[in-house]
């Protein structure tokens, strides 16, 4: 049975039956769900309200050729639950919305659906709502997501908050997600289409006084310049201390260092502050901030080295 | 200039010059806004939280041959407000992804965010967050709008709160809009174009106790249907009592009631409650509903009147 014949409400029950079969979450009990104009739930009194939206387009953000519709689901949410992660704060509910061919399959639909209700349930996520609809020409999935900070002062790792003399570190090895794009191998598979973003780790670097980080999705040296713009700094970068995923260093040696400086999607944190801090909580250290504009990578000598495209722009193109 | 010279960051800057135009945002004064991973806020405390979100596709939902990048920006909002509207709340919050050519000139896109930025304005709705990428094969516009209940009664308009014995009434006059897709003409053009939606009007039927109402998008028939169906009721329409938008009735008589029962994209809100409380907040009473299932349609006479196509499906296709 296809979309066109199982019609936008078989659809959504369809969704509704994929998230019945997981279990309740805790975190969120709507008021109202699925299926009014619009969800309506509490807020936990007194916190910080955040929320971040990602789309994503078939053929420029995933490809059917390399992904399937279970890891397209997964990847949407968790794209957005990265960016949570990088705030410090605690995902409370998504509303999704899919654009999609009507010649889709009721069993390709289901794989979309238990990709998204998988990645959902795995980070406390109440899928509350959305929109489907036909989109002939390409798919389209957008999420937004609603989560709240851990209480009431609204403290959250921000991108401005970059001091000079701040340590930066990164959260785990680079560059496998962009090596996925460039050869398909299995090795690199997980690291673009089941990322697994921070959520525990950004709150507890928040806890533990940190307020500075963000998200690598962009190549580590875009954000990163990103950050500095942000915070009226600069950084320097030494490229031998930049963890690589090793599967990277293995089978692309030649490239490794540059898919992991600009390579992006990583959704592993980019985080300033306290050397100390960021070393306890199990961060890589990779430089510092500095007072001058800019971000400086250097070599084993000490020797600036340059790229040509420090990451991803999603109209000019890409570094990798 | 083109979106692929202008590059992703160019294109959020010019969003934050238009929107830096206008004034303030009065009732969401953000912690964080465009510009970090994620927006962060204060909720009204006690109040309740509501979200809905829509995705506009080019060729499905809008096309550049009867409508400005204005008027697909201004109704990409509205669509979202009418939501709201429907459920009794106040707009705060927009999260706005766009999927867009990359041989968009910059002129066009401006025009795009002034429609988004007009309609925000007008609704009280500040936009905190989006998220922008290429779409080469069909732009797509994704809103997501972060409401609030009035007070801390959580109370809103549910669609599955009808009881038979209630009077079914619709706020305005019905049919314009479809009747834009069919021709083209100016009279219909607004109605299609520049919906405005009914903030105040849900506010004011929630604080006179009305509990049960819905907005008409998918068509009345469609949408009292689904109304019904969620409050395990039936409704009577009388043909004779729905309005009609008069330049339906003028340019395209033969085909007027039905564009008004089943056309779609009204965005006027459709309720059920007591008669004179209805009347008295200015609705049409149309019907009522009743015990039994299934919506209706009663002529003149008291005879069943029959449509073949009740309203919209997203992936079935459309009844007008």
């Amino acid at each position: 049975m296809s979309l066109a014949q199982l019609g936008e409400f078989g659809a959504i029950g369809l969704f509704r039956e994929v998230l019945a079969e997981r279990p309740a979450n805790d975190v969120v009990q709507p008021l109202i769900g699925i299926g009014d104009d619009a969800a309506l739930w509490r807020p936990t009194a007194g916190h910080g309200a955040l929320e971040t939206t990602d789309l994503l387009v078939e053929e420029v953000h995933f490809s059917r050729r390399w992904a399937t519709w279970y890891e397209v689901g997964w990847k949407a949410i968790a794209v957005n639950v990265s960016d949570v992660a990088a705030m410090g704060g605690q995902p409370r509910a998504a509303f999704i919305s899919a654009g999609l061919r009507t010649d889709m399959s009721q069993s390709e639909l289901l794989e979309l659906y238990r990709g998204l209700a998988d990645c959902s349930a795995e980070y406390g996520v109440a899928i509350l709502g959305g929109d489907t609809v036909a989109s002939p020409a390409a798919a389209v999935i957008n999420v937004a997501l609603y989560a709240e900070t851990l209480d009431d002062s609204a403290a959250v790792l921000r991108r401005d908050a970059a001091k000079p003399g701040d340590a930066v570190g990164v959260s785990g090895p680079l560059g496998a997600s962009a090596a996925y794009l460039r050869a398909q191998d299995p090795a690199f598979r997980a690291a673009h289409l089941h990322p697994e973003p921070r959520v525990e780790l950004g709150q507890r670097l928040l806890r533990a006084g940190v307020r500075c980080a963000m998200d690598v999705s962009d190549g580590l040296l875009a954000d990163l310049g990103k950050l500095c713009a942000a915070s009226s700094a600069g950084a320097v970068v030494r490229a031998a201390a930049v963890p690589i995923a090793s599967a990277v260093v293995e089978k692309l040696p030649q490239d490794a260092l540059r898919l992991a400086l600009t390579g992006g999607e990583d959704y592993e944190l980019l985080v300033c502050g306290p050397e100390n801090v960021l070393t306890r909580c199990g961060l890589t250290i990779i430089g510092e901030v500095i007072a001058g504009p800019g971000v400086h990578v250097l070599d084993a000598a000490g020797q600036p080295l340059s790229f040509p495209h420090a990451g991803y722009d999603a109209f000019i193109g890409e570094g990798c």
